[in-house]
């Protein structure tokens, strides 16, 4: 016990000695981590909820390029539906748990999907889809990038029927056009298609018996087993094996991963391999990292990569420059001056953050990141701009780009001599991922959780 | 006559009634809507003028997307010539009323059309080219969405010829360079090619007798019958029956309507159908309404349409969500804090504008809208963002979406049942457009026009 | 002599008689220049310096639409090489003088090419490259333009090495993350990978003896004639005769010239021929001017042109509307106003500039511009927005858009008749490019130097 506590304070002098070299940051510093404190719900009822992201341009202008991405998470209770409804936004659509069926209207036909956990689709601004947790046990969890099309960052939804809060489009229009356009009176109208809104939002109407009991003023509402069965009739699965579709959902496993070992799974849908993603120029990943692992420090070439935290805990560092965020508020203050110094950042600085299940982190392209799983991390990722994104590792034995360098420029480059550093670069035999603790595991192979962790805040 | 200001106050106690449930809104308070006053005047002589109306993104947020994106229109007078020029702007013509001919040059060639109602061209950017009306009695106006490459929303433009107020382009360049370039003495380049300017703007030179015989100081000019004619030498005509030539006029009206019944007509040429709209992303539209006919409620999936009143008189009724306008004034204010709950509004609000001849209208992607004529009414259309776009109808036999929802999903939407619901919507035998006033023709035939529109402001 | 200066005065006359028509600006006022001065060094030592343009959109808001686009400038002493490094940007590079090695990495493989003047190649971001002067005694300089992709405006680049002022990005993962990267334990890591650090800025560490000698603190280092042999193994050659390699360098004279006589040579390749050039839309071009030449009033149609002047002296003349910088101050202040009448300029003006090596110009699209050459001049040209860009001439005999204009228009446009207007043009026998001083060397044969300059500042 004492030389626990002993190491302990090695590893910490060690710490405060690295801190000197390169500076680090604490969490509410780190511009790129997204804690759920960030989410504001949209909806919320005893069924289930949704949740929008803060702006990520609002957080930090270093997300300028991201104005007009959105992340919503949804969690439905079993057996609820989420009424029909369309976005002024192109949504790709994750399931993250459970089991759900979504059915998606146009004006000439109607599709329904079962859709399981990994299953993603595309819809397009504008369409009319409803959303069923077709289980009768298991919450049903929907990940949802939305990019909306008139006004860059700004979400709107339009609900088919109306609530107590919200009232449908339809009753936005005049007495005169509903009659005109249903060719009827409007209080025929008014009884079948219109729910009766609140009198005005200081005085609450009270609520006749009939509509009680059916709980329209829901957004989310519980449906019967048969109900289910009643939607989910003539439903299609998605196909494990193509991930081709122009518009059924794809499976994110559908493929083989595109690195994989035994330390974790790789999989990755990009818009060369499927047309949904393809007019986004967006990839979807699923990033599995085994308890006591290491995602080995790799950098994505032209990508901005958004990742949720689905499942497990972990721990991210991201090398970018010093005061990413400071360095703009600089600017701003400065915008009067014609003709000003940029200020270059030269300071590398290690941003690093703590992964709990729904945290949202972001990866700029060509920042150096590595992720270490405490407990099996289950990691969903969106990357804009994805068309010829590469990803580039900095250790490992396949795809390492430092192990490309010539001789005589790896000398000068690095302190060791040529051999020195070709024998150290062939020291880890794994690629892509490897164990988090090679050296603590045989050491103190006794402690079960990794000692650095300690150290956090 | 008694009983109809009875009928008056009692349509009048119904529209109390209905704002106080859904908020309408009051035309200047409606940022969708357009009037004439919101264009300036680029150029006005006896012969013609130039108008271009003010920027979208000037008059409200909402419209941040539109400010690449400029309306102008031409009006000239019969046997008239607006002088060769050409603009730092993609420019996209339609004729709404008159006859044309439309010069365009190349650095190799010329090509001139005659262009009549409908006909549409694509002139790209830095094109230079003279538009005559060549009609001896008839106006001619041109409509022209232009989409400038030089700077968002500015809009240049380069003139050949000098005038008083604008000189030359050509007089930009120093004498040494115009006396290289045109391998002369300048004297005879003055003489010959450069129009004199007035010494300074306080204090005018006189013009010669000879400048003001041939009346140079004007951009649009009087023309004769003979000059008229050898402009039209060996011009095209628009195909009726192809739109997809690369560079020469199509019409609107080449292809059949989209949509077609006794109440009206839709002409839809789409970037799908057309080379000339396909880099741009755009579609262009005339719509015709016949006197007391409704475009029944439908919206744009992902399209944002600029639409302009050609002829005729009518209402819009366009549903938004609840101070669209406002929302973003608060967000400016708040600008400063780091994170703000966002102001997502559930409120649905009508937005209802009076149609003249000039007016201009904005429908955002996802607004549900309906139009109805008071007299024969042609609107000309461009949708933003137009590939992929639907239009989903909201009543109506055809492409309803509302009679896509499952049974199940029908009855917790909507009050009624769902036998009730189904017999509403099957009510509407017509589709897409339909008679505006069913129950007040049958009720109160003998009143011309339709009641409900001396209630507007 | 005297007679000599009575001609200064005549012309000088004509100078300010001239300004009254039509306003000049003064180099300080003329935002389309970027002098020297505008650069701003990112690194320099003895070996070498790299430097960076100002954004163009914070000289001026004209600019707006190239925030996107920044200017490098590099110039490394014989025998050296920049270290390994990659940036969040794609990299358009031109050999502007000497002999490179550029080596670029993938995760898969390596490639060399050997680079002389002209030699053009595509950086993709995230890629890293090392570049070498091979040459025993030329000076190799390189121009860049580069396009970020994480944030608009914005460059980043990551060093592989650590130097003195700038940690190796390694450094900037935690020691766990290395060891386990790495699979060994931290002090090996640092020894072999990692570049020791500078303390804390105010308190240098001393060097140790070692690292003085290999002069690792430095970005740009000497290398031997040894070490630039064995990085030129295997180096491929930029192919002379083909331009359509997705990855290999091409060289802009490859192709035949577009303009070509005995006064100068216009060699441009644009998107569409060479697959490089396409995603990022821009063409790269070359134009040789010789000593008393002019290259021909004429404009882009619809592609900004960034020139930077490579060799030789000269001015460029480039005609726009007056106060095209002002404008904008004055909407800025008036942004309140809901409603404001724009200023659409009618005032035309010239901006007029001197050339010298190292200056960089833009070249709105539209914007008529001639360029002469007082000593020998080479302009290097990137075109953002070049696809179906055009080039039209304003004088000269071949491409010349005003002789395209009919008859009848001719004679309204300009004050001359129609055969004054024919005999003028024709007067211009050459086409793109033609002797400067014409008249002038008739006439005053013995003066070496072309008077006008005289009058410049």
């Amino acid at each position: 016990m004492a030389a626990t506590i002993i190491k302990l304070f090695m590893l910490l002098g060690v710490a405060l000695l690295a801190s000197v070299c390169v500076s680090s940051t604490s969490d509410h510093e780190n511009p790129f981590i997204f804690k759920s404190n960030r989410f504001q719900s949209l909806y919320e009822n005893e069924n289930g909820r949704i949740r929008l992201l803060q702006r990520f341009d609002k957080r930090s202008k270093i997300f300028e390029n991201l104005q007009n991405y959105r992340i919503l998470e949804y969690k439905f209770k079993p057996r609820t539906l989420l009424l029909p409804q369309y976005n002024e936004a192109d949504f790709i659509l994750v399931v993250l748990n459970g089991k759900a069926i979504l059915t998606v209207l146009n004006s000439n036909d109607r599709n329904s999907f079962n859709l399981e956990v990994g299953d993603t689709i595309k819809l397009p601004a504008g369409t009319i889809a409803y959303l069923a947790n077709r289980d009768d046990n298991e919450d049903l969890r929907v990940l949802d990038l939305a990019i909306p099309v008139n006004r860059p960052g700004q979400l709107q939804s339009f609900l088919l029927s109306g609530t107590q809060n919200q009232p449908s489009f339809l009753s936005g229009f005049s007495k005169n056009i509903l009659e005109a356009s249903f060719n009827t009176n409007y209080e025929e109208i008014e009884e079948v298609l219109l729910e009766e809104q609140e009198q005005d939002p200081q005085h609450r109407r009270i609520l006749t018996d009939r509509r009680q009991e059916i709980n329209k003023e829901d957004v989310i509402v519980k449906v019967s087993k048969e109900q289910i069965e009643e939607l989910g009739r003539n439903a299609k699965t998605s196909s494990k094996k193509s991930v081709s579709s122009k518009s059924e959902p794809f499976n994110l496993r559908s493929r083989s991963p595109i690195y994989s070992n035994k330390f974790g799974k790789f999989f990755e849908i990009t818009p060369e391999k499927n047309p949904q993603l393809q007019d986004l120029n967006i990839f979807v990943n699923s990033v599995e990292i085994k308890e006591g692992s290491l995602l080995l420090p790799n950098y994505n070439s032209r990508a901005i990569v958004i990742v949720t935290v689905n499942e497990g805990k972990g721990d991210i560092e991201l090398v970018g420059q010093r005061n990413e965020n400071q360095k703009e508020k600089r600017e701003e203050n400065d915008k009067e001056e014609e003709q000003k110094e940029e200020e270059i950042s030269k300071q590398v600085q290690r941003y690093r953050a703590r992964l709990s299940p729904g945290d949202v982190f972001v990866i700029p392209a060509g920042h150096p990141y590595a992720i270490n799983a405490s407990s099996e991390l289950n990691l969903i990722g969106f990357g804009i701009n994805a068309e010829n994104n590469q990803k580039n590792f900095l250790a490992g034995e396949e795809d390492n780009v430092i192990s490309q360098i010539q001789r005589p420029v790896k000398e000068i480059v690095f302190p060791g001599s040529s051999k020195e550093i070709d024998r150290l670069l062939k020291n880890q035999k794994e690629s892509y991922f490897a164990n988090a603790q090679p050296l603590q595991r045989e050491a103190i192979a006794h402690m079960k959780k990794p000692i650095f962790k300690l150290f956090y805040y």
